[in-house]
C-alpha cells in the first residue's frame, strides 16, 4: 500500500494515448474502461469474472454507498476492497452527479449539497470535505473532487455558476485530500463548463492551478448527443496536461469510447454494458444485437464463437433469447458478462493498436466491422 | 447414449437406502437432491456451479418448457442438454402439477388436460401421450407419467377420482414411452391417493402392475404439513419395490429431506434452495439464516467458513445482507448458489452415513447442529 500514485505515458498515436496509472492496489492500463460497481457489486457479475474479462479497475458510487451501507460501516468492515472482494484499484465518484440525477429534493449552496435519499427520503449533507472523507473511508484509489452537475439543457448562467462553484469546491476537495497521508492514492479534479469552449478553458486552467493527480471531464453524456460531446472534447483535451490521466465520466457506447480515445481520453466508466445486458442487448464486434428479437429464437450460433469469454462463445443466441424473454436471472448474468468482456476486448484492441502506431486503421476497421455485422444475416 | 437404464441398491441402513441410478447421461448417486431448472436454467446459477456443488441430475418442467420455448423448438436445437449446456442426467416432470398450480383455466377429462398458459392465455392440450412425446423431444433421461394433481384440502371423491384417472393415464403414458426405443432413458409412475393409506396402496399396486423403471410419490408437500406428509410416507414407501428408485416430488426443506430419507426415499426436487435464496434466506449446517435481518449488517463472518463453496465461505454476512437489502442480482446469485451447495453437502453426508451404517447418528447430529446454530450468537 505504500507505492506512489503516478502516471506513465508510454506512447501516443495521433491524439490517442497508451499509458499506465500506478496505484496502491495495482496498475491500470490505459485507455481503460472501468465497469461500474454502484453499490459494491458490478451488477450480475462475480468479481472474478470482471477481473478475468480484463478490467484493471472498477468504479464505486459515493452517493449510493454513503446511503447504504454507509461509509463508516464499510470502513469498519475493512474498506470497499475487503467488503466487495475486488483486489484491484477502485475509483469512486464524489456523489455530485447522483445528487443531480437521483436524489429527490436537493439544495446546493456554497457549503455543499443537502439532499434527500432516493431510497427512504432521509436527509443528508455532502460538502467537499465530507465527500473526500467518505472516499477515504471507502479506501478508494482514485478519489474525485465534489462538483456541481447540472441538467442538459441549461442556461449560460447556470453553467457558469456551476463551473465556478465546482472550482471552489475543487480547492476545498484538494485540501481535504491532502490533509491525510494516503500513499498510492490519487485525487482527480473535474473540468466543467458544459459545451462552451471558453468556460471549459477557465475550468481546466483553474484546476491545473490547484494541481491534481488526474483530470476528469464532467458534464458530458447528459443528453447533449455524441456530436456535441466529441466537439467539446476537441477543445477540452488539448488543454489538459500530457503527463496526467484524463477521465471522461459516464461514457459510453463502444463508438463513444473509440472516438473519445481518438481525442485523447484515457479512462471511461459507464453502466451501459451491464444495464443494456440486463435488458437483452449485447455489444459485440459485430455491432449491437438485441436478443429479445424473435429472429434469434432458432439461432444456434453463439454471439461470437471466437471470443474467449464463455458468455460470448458457449451459449447459443436461441438460449440467450429464451432466457431474456423468460426474465431469467441467467439471461441478465450472461449478457452483462458478455458486454463487460466485449468492452474490455475493445480496450485491449485499442491499447495494442496505439502501441503499434496503427490506431487509425484499428478505428476504421472496428467501425466497419460494427456496420457489417456477422456477415451471415441481419442481426 | 446406449447404456441401459437401471438402479443399483448398494446398502440399506434402517429404511434409508444408498443406491445409484444409471442413465444415458451418467449416474445419479442416491439419495439425490435434484436442483430445479424450470425453464432450462437453475435460477441464478451457472450450470458449472450446479455441477461443482455436487448435483448429478437436474429437473426441468414440461409445463414451462412446452409453453416457452416449446418442445419441438428445443428438439430442433438439439434437445434440452444441448440447449442448456447441462451434460448430466435430466428428469422432467409431466406438467400435471403445474396445470393444477399455475395455469389459468383448466379442464380435465379422460383424454387429458386442456388449459390456458399463465404467460399469454394461449390454449394448450396435454394428453398422457403428448406429455411423453414432449419429454422425449426434450431428451430427458427420466420421464414422468402424466398425472392429475389436486389441491389440498380435497374431498374423498376428488382424491379417489384423481388417483384412478392417474392410474389410467399411467398405463397410456407407459405405452407411449415404450412405443419408441430410448436406451438409457427411464419412465416413472406416480403414486397418488392423498393421505389415505388404502388409496395409496391401490395406486402403488396398480402402477407396479404396469411396471415402471421408478416410482414417484406425488400429491404431497401441497399444504398438508410435514407431520401428515411423513405419516403418509410411513405407509407408502414399504409398498414400493426395493429394486426401483423412489422419488418424492417437490420436497422440501433440509428437515423434510432428512426425515424422508429415513423413510426410504431416494430422490428429491424442490425450488426451495433457489427461491429462498432469492429472498435472502440461507440454509446452512447451522440452520436457516435470514440475511435480510439487520443483525447481520456488521457481521464479517462468512455463512460457513469451512464449506468448500465460495458462496458460503468467501463472502461476509454483512456483504450478503447489503446485497439482499439493495436488491442486487449478486445477492440472489450468491444465496441461491450457497443453498444448492448446502443441499448437496447434506445429501453427501446422508450418503456417506448410510454407507457407514451410521445414518441414525448422522440424523440426530444434523438436527442437533441445526438447532444449536453456529454457537457464537443467535443467527
Amino acid at each position: 500500500m505504500s507505492r506512489e500514485f503516478s502516471f506513465t505515458l508510454h506512447k501516443t498515436d495521433g491524439q490517442a494515448r497508451r499509458g499506465t496509472v500506478h496505484t496502491a492496489h495495482g496498475d491500470i492500463r490505459t485507455p481503460a474502461f472501468m465497469p461500474v460497481g454502484t453499490v459494491g457489486t458490478v451488477k450480475g457479475l462475480y468479481m472474478e469474472q470482471v477481473k478475468a474479462a480484463g478490467a484493471d479497475i472498477i468504479l464505486g458510487n459515493t452517493y449510493h454507498l454513503m446511503l447504504r451501507p454507509g461509509a463508516e460501516e464499510v470502513a469498519a468492515l475493512g474498506g470497499l476492497h475487503q467488503f466487495t472482494g475486488w483486489k484491484g484499484p477502485i475509483l469512486t465518484d464524489s456523489g455530485g452527479f447522483q445528487i443531480m440525477s437521483l436524489s429527490k429534493i436537493r439544495k446546493i449552496n456554497e457549503a455543499g449539497a443537502t439532499f434527500q435519499s432516493h431510497i427512504d427520503g432521509r436527509k443528508y449533507e455532502l460538502s467537499p470535505e465530507r465527500a473526500m472523507e467518505i472516499q477515504r473511508l471507502l479506501g478508494s484509489d482514485i478519489q474525485m473532487q465534489l462538483d456541481q452537475c447540472i441538467q442538459f439543457p441549461h442556461t449560460e448562467k447556470e453553467a457558469e455558476d456551476a463551473m465556478q462553484l465546482s472550482l471552489r469546491w475543487a480547492e476545498r476537495s484538494r485540501s481535504a485530500f491532502q490533509s491525510v497521508s494516503q500513499p498510492g492514492h490519487g485525487n482527480f479534479g473535474i473540468v466543467q463548463g458544459g459545451t462552451n469552449e471558453k468556460r471549459r478553458l477557465v475550468s481546466s486552467a483553474g484546476l491545473q492551478n490547484i494541481g491534481f493527480e488526474g483530470y476528469a471531464i464532467g458534464g458530458l453524456a447528459v443528453g447533449e448527443g455524441q456530436k456535441l460531446m466529441l466537439s467539446t472534447l476537441d477543445f477540452t483535451t488539448p488543454n489538459l496536461p500530457h503527463d496526467r490521466p484524463r477521465y471522461l465520466m459516464g461514457v459510453g457506447t463502444p463508438e463513444d469510447i473509440l472516438e473519445s480515445v481518438a481525442r485523447g481520453v484515457d479512462m471511461f466508466d459507464c453502466v451501459m454494458p451491464t444495464r443494456s445486458g440486463r435488458h437483452g442487448q449485447a455489444f459485440t464486434r459485430f455491432g449491437r444485437i438485441n436478443l429479445r428479437n424473435a429472429r434469434h429464437a432458432a439461432d444456434s450460433r453463439p454471439l461470437d464463437g471466437e471470443h474467449p469469454c464463455p458468455a460470448l462463445s458457449h451459449y447459443s443466441r436461441a438460449y440467450l433469447h429464451h432466457l431474456i424473454r423468460a426474465g431469467e436471472l441467467l439471461g441478465m448474468m450472461l449478457l452483462s458478462w458478455a458486454n463487460i468482456a466485449y468492452y474490455q476486448t475493445l480496450m485491449q484492441g485499442i491499447r495494442e493498436a496505439i502501441e503499434l502506431g496503427t490506431f487509425e486503421d484499428f478505428r476504421a476497421a472496428t467501425h466497419e466491422q460494427w456496420q457489417r455485422g456477422d456477415g451471415l444475416r441481419p442481426i
